[in-house]
């Protein structure tokens, strides 16, 4: 059994704490303010409490990292932490706040550097890890790194948990999910998709 | 009636003459070598003959624009330019061959300065602009430009064809549409999607 640490509890947190726990494996949740509704299964505690999971998954706005990366200094060595975020620039909402060409994974990768860093999550909106589908389509979770084992650690989670799990990668692949991410976003804020669906991966 | 000039006869730019003609629009398909079966309905001619279409598009690899756009100079001005390259950096297949943060879309966009410039068709494989379908969804072929008067003729081409049209924002969303499309070589590439699939948009 693996344990999971998601820090976040907001749609995206949730929804991946809950598909870790139909998994039959172990999710704890750490927030920053207690949550109202507490997750079934899941061990709740405050960011800030000693992180129980081999797998951490930072369910966090990227302008939230810094702040709660502070608290857990040293502590993620070993790791696999895992990158959600879709650093969109929330002033002018026409591109993201990381530099040209690399990622908000790659940037976390560096102030991090002990830990087996991923890109995972940001291309699926929370309803369809919720669902479980987009269209017609199994919900995809496209996971980036350059470590293999960190890959398939949580790739099992994914699967176990109902989800198909699709390797996209080295972590330089982290530059495409988060313009594929950004992308789709636009998308359904101006209607074109639904937030309950976006891209779906054909098998 | 539209005409849509298109310049290249491989998979990519068969299927869009043929969903051209479909449309009850005409196609101009100019080749660099004589074509081995004819489009029924296009008219067929080479590379270098006048363009007699309102818009045009490079159904190239992006490695030939140079050598095309050469024999087309001042040519192209007013005309609606369509670029559905994926620059794929061939040696490395890890990066596109554009500067990091731009386009081959901007990049043609400066060359041709007299054209509007669209990126369109390059997040679609050939065979789901024939099939008209990704998965359960309709084929959706996205549609960046900043001239809202050529993406709505491109739509309307589009669309009278059979097809989905998406506007996906300004130029500068090429940029995310070919992370998209170079995402989902490499997804096919390697298995994990098939050729005849890839993302399909959910309406």
């Amino acid at each position: 059994m693996s344990t999971v640490t998601v820090i976040g509890a907001g749609t995206m947190g949730a929804a991946i704490a809950w598909r870790v726990i139909a998994g039959g494996n172990e999710a704890q949740v750490l927030t920053r303010r207690p949550v109202a509704t507490a997750i079934p299964g899941a061990k709740h505690g405050a960011v800030g409490d000693p992180i129980t999971g081999e797998i951490v998954v930072l369910a966090l706005p990227y302008s939230a990292y810094d702040e709660v990366l502070a608290q857990y200094e040293g502590q993620l060595d070993g790791k696999v932490l895992v990158d959600l975020s879709n650093p969109v620039d929330a002033e002018t909402f026409d591109g993201l706040v990381v530099p040209a060409g690399s990622s908000a994974a790659a940037v976390l990768a560096e102030a991090v550097p002990g830990a087996s860093v991923l890109k995972a999550f940001n291309t699926t909106f929370g309803a369809t890890l919720t669902t479980g589908e987009v269209g017609d389509q199994k919900t995809a979770v496209l996971i980036a790194g350059d470590d293999a084992d960190a890959k398939a650690a949580l790739a099992a989670v994914v699967e176990a948990g109902g989800l198909r799990a699709v390797d996209a990668g080295s972590l330089k692949r982290a530059h495409e999910l988060e313009a594929l991410g950004f992308l789709q976003i636009t998308l359904a804020a101006t209607e074109k998709t639904s937030w309950t669906g976006g891209f779906g991966l054909t098998s």
